[in-house]
């Protein structure tokens, strides 16, 4: 019933089929991989039309790993499925600030969303950063706000929240912006994805630098 | 540009829209809230079609869990995305163990998965066990497995992973036992999928007992 695969060989033997199943379709040579992984974590050929990079967004983002960027989720989930063995290798960190005592006791002052603080939170470190949002609008929103008034600079925006309520328009508004973006147009998306888009980088640059 | 919706009134606004699009789709009432969670999760209404219940497996989940029944993972991804705060209310706790020192070493000695090696050791703790598998094939029949040999008799199985490889097969493995089991037939599925089953059945729970 099953066929006899080495542990190893199965992600390889996955893209094949991706690669099979999505035709003659053809991206750029450094987008390619994005949008194969992200197929690969979700089982969904959707994202090869979803997946919306902007201009040298990823060139800029594989610079910006190989000297060490760190990587700030919205939810645990999407700081947990990143490979972060290799960010360290690069000399990054992944941070998630939405379980933070002081960031829940200032949301609920301010009777605003965790995802909202946390993302002010995240912006004050003084570090190249890669904001990696799977889950939250209002975390896209407030990233969009923090970028108005220049209190953020982001190597990368990965825009990928999940829903129904203000979702595709917080998708919308980071394309908006003049910020480097790689966002899931539309409803879907999740931490999954988010941890995908932030690994398939990842892993160009391992490759890129041979380790 | 944005609706102005608080945040404890954008789930609801959520599944009323989800509700919307179902259109005149019905399922029973202890199925419904985990179709409508999972497509919550993912945007995905596919959902609606993929998930299997087995006779009476919800309502044999929801004792178990009333009653401190342990969820056990293969992925941390799928850990993290359970709600811990209202599992540990009703006594349970959630483990993975894919990431322990001598599941690594056990795995590369028997050239095995270290997913397989994972669930051998979830099987040997004394608990009623829930599984929730939202990534590995392995780990599916590595627990099929210990369930043909007597070795495990779990309160439930979620079936849910995702890919391309061995995996469709592996849920239809689990359909093919007696166990109690949700199953997301064909290729999709995940972590964030696994956790919304769990936290779907969890809420239930926790509304029975008015906590």
């Amino acid at each position: 019933m099953f066929e006899i695969v080495k542990p190893n060989e199965i992600e390889k033997k996955s893209f094949e089929i991706i690669t099979s199943e999505l035709g003659g379709r053809t991206f750029a040579p450094e987008i390619e991989p994005i949008v194969k992984r992200v197929i690969h974590t979700s089982a969904d050929f959707d994202y090869a039309d979803n997946l919306v990079f902007t201009e040298g967004a990823v060139p800029r983002a594989l610079e910006a790993l190989k000297h060490g960027a760190h990587i700030v989720t919205d939810t645990t989930m999407a700081m947990s499925g990143i490979n972060k063995r290799t960010l360290a290798a690069l000399g990054g960190e992944v941070h998630c600030f939405i379980g933070d005592e002081d960031v829940a006791q200032q949301a609920k002052e301010r009777g605003v969303t965790r995802s909202m603080v946390s993302m002010e939170k995240a912006a004050a470190m003084e570090v190249p950063l890669i904001f990696a949002i799977g889950n939250a609008p209002t975390a896209l929103i407030s990233l969009c706000e923090l970028m108005d008034r220049g209190a953020v600079s982001p190597e990368l925006v990965i825009g990928v929240p999940v829903g129904f309520v203000n979702v595709v328009e917080s998708k919308e508004l980071v394309l908006e912006h003049e910020v480097p973006a790689i966002v899931a147009r539309g409803r879907k998306g999740g931490s999954n994805v988010a941890a995908a888009i932030v690994n398939a980088l990842l892993y160009q640059v391992r490759q890129r630098e041979g380790f």
